[in-house]
């Protein structure tokens, strides 16, 4: 019962650096062995804060010397998360994976197909890709009530990622990489769609407008600061999105599920904590800054829940084809944003293609 | 049916000039006919605002002139509440008198007395305090649901009256004929404990506490800018009290009723209307700033009610003896908070003099 | 000053009848004195509720005797906006006409027309359509804070109207003359969008969707009980609208207008007053039921201001064109929801049509 | 820097348990390697919950044979507190013991002047009384805030510990041992007027009252199952309290803190969550049930810096000392609630005892 899963971890980026933490002093069944990364000065902070960890420059060769290492945390940069992701499942090692995949749905796709291969050499191997969201007490309490039957049948499923502005214009220069707003930021909201009304929901259209509002490099990169979209799923059942990089207060992630029998959302207040503060000008309550102030419990549950899965041979919550699903999803919103044009799939889900006589 | 009331009002300050404001324009059963002040500049602004009324500088000339008056509303400066009420009341007028009755409770017995004997040769009169807070259409829902038995048996009741900090220094101006801040604020407070816990409730014991926070100058009128205070009730009842006049927000004017198997809140998060303001100090609501932002539509309400009773001689929805015992529990609060003694009565409500032996 | 404004109402419906209370107690500058209905039980209802206005069962028959009248209200069925405004208009009334002028937006087109050339022979003649939701307190709060560059630039606006279920089917039957989900509900949030992004934003693109989850009924006449749409205007600005009829809880409309320094929101938390009530489920707040428990005030608040504009001869709050556009757009959303097809238009404002060669 | 501090708990009941799985689990500087019960159910959840850990069933056993020892958690029953706390003290261990020290102020003292001693002896050891909720991430960000000056001076202070109903009547058994709801409840709440008021804050009157509303039972213990009392401090600052046993909803521990320039409150609207459920009779909340569903993350907290001062040999957030002034107050509250009188203090905070001619 007291053994200890062991775990490497690739990237100590921002968000590395935190999964790091949280493998290391949160996650009472798992041993943070090892980490990498191609930044000197990473791995001088991993020389600080994580003093009992093995640290390497690169990725391969932590997997050549870390014999004992039974999983791998991925946090590394985007562009290195299938390739990673494939070299560890093919060692047998459990794989959780930073979203997404990849920004490119074929290359997801091909991090899905190496998993089914693999999990037959390696039938007690988890793989899976980390859509945080799922594993945030207010999100996982909804779905149990959805689930539940208490909102009848989920039909419109609202839900948006909207983020703090960030005068530093760290965005625009991220756009090139990160696969526009919708793959970036809405890809979340769109795991949850599927999560909510369900997994198999087959897609029938999808239409989506944006603007650049504060950042008008953005359009170069054809990408925008702000955007709406909507997904028409096949049975009657509809998501909306909207996203956006210019919030005053701070991070709004807000999500509604509306039933045929009732309606539950989760964080329409935002907030910091519970206090709130009388002031000449009125009632004030602040809220988080960004993403880690919002869901660093969620991150934490995660790392446990992962690693239980891990250690008790236990089905993962989350299937790793629905990060491809929702990446297929974010890209088709991003092209119909920037084309203008609606897009429309047949029942099988397949993409219709416009023909000179109209779609 | 369509017949209208004919209302005359004394008083056009402050308060006098929102009554005669809802009598002439929104009490569609009333008809403003005359109104008095002794102020030049109150009659002034009645002739702008009010083209249609006739005025008068005496209340004596008023009732002397205006024969087909039915009721006066009475809304002059407290020291002239109980002689008004009482002359209109022996003309056999119906009378809304605003409150208190008077700051002093013998006083303000005698009203009620001379009530007690005119309901005798007009048996249609209607002679009522307005306590509008009653009228609040949120505190009416409360008590609704209070008396369907929503909260089991209510036995704590939480209230206070809070008011925005006014750096004009008014308040310690009016100390010297306000009766002091329990009299002048939480006596609204005490009607409403009087209202939930019902109206004959006995009282066992009174014990208060009050600083001068801000207005130093308060203590030399044996008054105080915040108090505290609770009245414990024969039969397992208590109200505690807070009151304020440093509020830095706004007005804040709260309640809690607390059931054996539930609770009812009033406004425990005051707000001016339905806006919200997301800004980069987090979200922001706006409150009332003073009492008649809170409570104008209550006030409207209290006219209309009243006209009704008088025109269609139903029973008025509070009884005029419950303003003196209002009248009475905020005095022996003010008394415990200067003299910091506790103040105990008896199971008839008789207060218990301390001998020599102690109490 | 106290002149007040002769005023007749067409239509004692459900509106009708509410409009009538409205202008004849809660209008202090309003008289009304007369009424038409085609139906008994309204006239009925008329003789019992109005005793002084006088009554007729038609339109015509009412502006024929009613020489002394000023103004109309019109609150008869929508077919009949139209052609009862141009008729008043033409005799010289003020006219305060229910939404829509007509589902048809030609015939809205007409009544706006008309009222251009009337004008010029009665210059000081007002006609308005009754967006009641600009009267409302907190829009206008929203509005002014939005003016006053609180926000920032305008950028983003949402907002939904969701009517409360009723399974009595009644919109399925309403359902043939309604115009649809969007001309009949999000009609008010298209003319909110226009106030608060520039009554002279150029649509540039609409795309809309629906399902019909509780009605299926309603697909037989072209509508759908909830419906998720965008307009797209020229200039960077995005509108988004829900809209359903399937709400568990009560009227939920609300609003956000995100700008690039702020956001502001409206009725984010619906609620029916201040009460919350605290039981062994957990903390519950009562919401409005209804459209009418919702804007009642501003309702009587548009009947005060349409009767000053009247009177003292000011500019109406809304332009007449306005209520146009807003059925245009509501037209083009519902077009887009039942084709599936994404309109666009130039920078004119002109759609355009696809041709063989593609949009 | 990866050095853990050696962990023994003494007492695995409720609360012994959850501290035991925080130092175990949550707590990554801390090595939990003994625990101690005399009840034989706690040890055996011990060997099944706690598989690394060395069970004793006598606190003096564990101390005798754990000689790498290097500091105590005391969560065993009240009676033991005292005396484990001064034994492990006496060893020179660090102690975190929970509140109260001893529901008997004298014993309280006694823990204090140990200590007092102890510390010259082993002059980094640290002992600190487990106030939970000053390790709570709100209550710390209103004492900052606080601090910072946002609020002027604070000068009233209201708080409330208020449990859900408990229909088992646990709370009747527990009576004879608790020293009363105002030290059992009330002390979370005096510890924290003392913190945000001053702690070096001097009493000068106190007065309580209390009711037996559901479990009749408690008066034969001299106790109350709802209470209201005021601590009046010198210089002009006020606590009030109210504790409550029968809350329908679930725990409701909130606080106000109301200064000269501002106000602050932690808890207001109590919540589970971020999930709000719409459904036929409006919008509900659930909030937490129990004291551990809301402070949670605050006793994980308390772990962690505790383990942090003891490690790093920095000054505790908390002095000894404080816990022995909030048992005090706690016990002059119940006992003015009990006898009906109120209580006074001279400036230098003793009793004045009321003689013959009155105080």
């Amino acid at each position: 019962m007291s053994r200890k899963l062991k775990i490497g971890i690739a990237g100590l980026g921002r968000m590395g650096a935190r999964h790091a933490n949280h493998f290391n002093a949160l996650t009472p069944r798992a041993e943070l062995i090892a980490a990498c990364s191609p930044a000197p000065h990473e791995l001088e902070w991993a020389a600080t804060n994580l003093p009992d960890v093995r640290t390497y420059s690169s990725f391969d060769e932590m997997l050549e010397n870390e014999t004992a290492l039974e999983a791998v945390v991925i946090a590394s940069i985007t562009a290195a998360h299938a390739e990673q992701a494939i070299k560890a499942m093919q060692k047998g090692l459990h794989v959780l994976c930073e979203k997404p995949l990849s920004i490119d749905a074929e290359i997801s796709q091909t991090v899905v197909d190496t998993y089914a291969k693999s999990i037959k050499q390696y039938p007690s191997q988890k793989v899976m890709c980390g859509f945080s969201r799922r594993f945030d007490a207010s999100y996982q309490d909804a779905y149990a009530k959805t689930r539940s039957g208490l909102i009848g049948r989920p039909t419109i499923f609202r839900s948006q990622t909207c983020d703090k502005r960030d005068p530093s214009g760290f965005f625009i220069n991220f756009a090139a990489s990160s696969g526009g707003i919708f793959v970036d930021c809405s890809v979340h909201d769109i795991d949850l769609a599927l999560w909510f009304l369900g997994e198999d929901s087959v897609i029938k259209s999808i239409s989506a407008v944006g603007v650049s509002a504060v950042s008008p490099g953005l359009d170069a990169h054809n990408d925008r600061d702000n955007a709406v979209g909507f997904v028409e799923f096949w049975g009657g059942k509809i998501a909306y999105f909207y996203t956006c990089r210019m919030m005053a207060a701070g991070q709004e992630d807000s999500t509604e599920i509306i039933g045929t029998e009732g309606k539950l959302t989760v964080n329409m207040q935002p907030q910091m904590n519970l206090v709130s503060i009388y002031e000449s000008t009125g009632i004030r309550k602040e809220i988080p800054q960004n993403y880690y102030d919002r869901f660093r419990e969620a991150l934490v549950n995660e790392a446990n829940e992962f690693v239980a899965c891990c250690l008790d041979d236990k089905p993962l919550p989350l299937k790793l084809s629905g990060a491809v699903s929702a990446v297929r999803i974010a890209h088709a919103l991003q092209e119909s944003m920037i084309s203008g044009k609606k897009i429309d799939f047949d029942e099988a889900g397949t993409r219709i293609v416009p023909t000179l006589n109209g779609h």
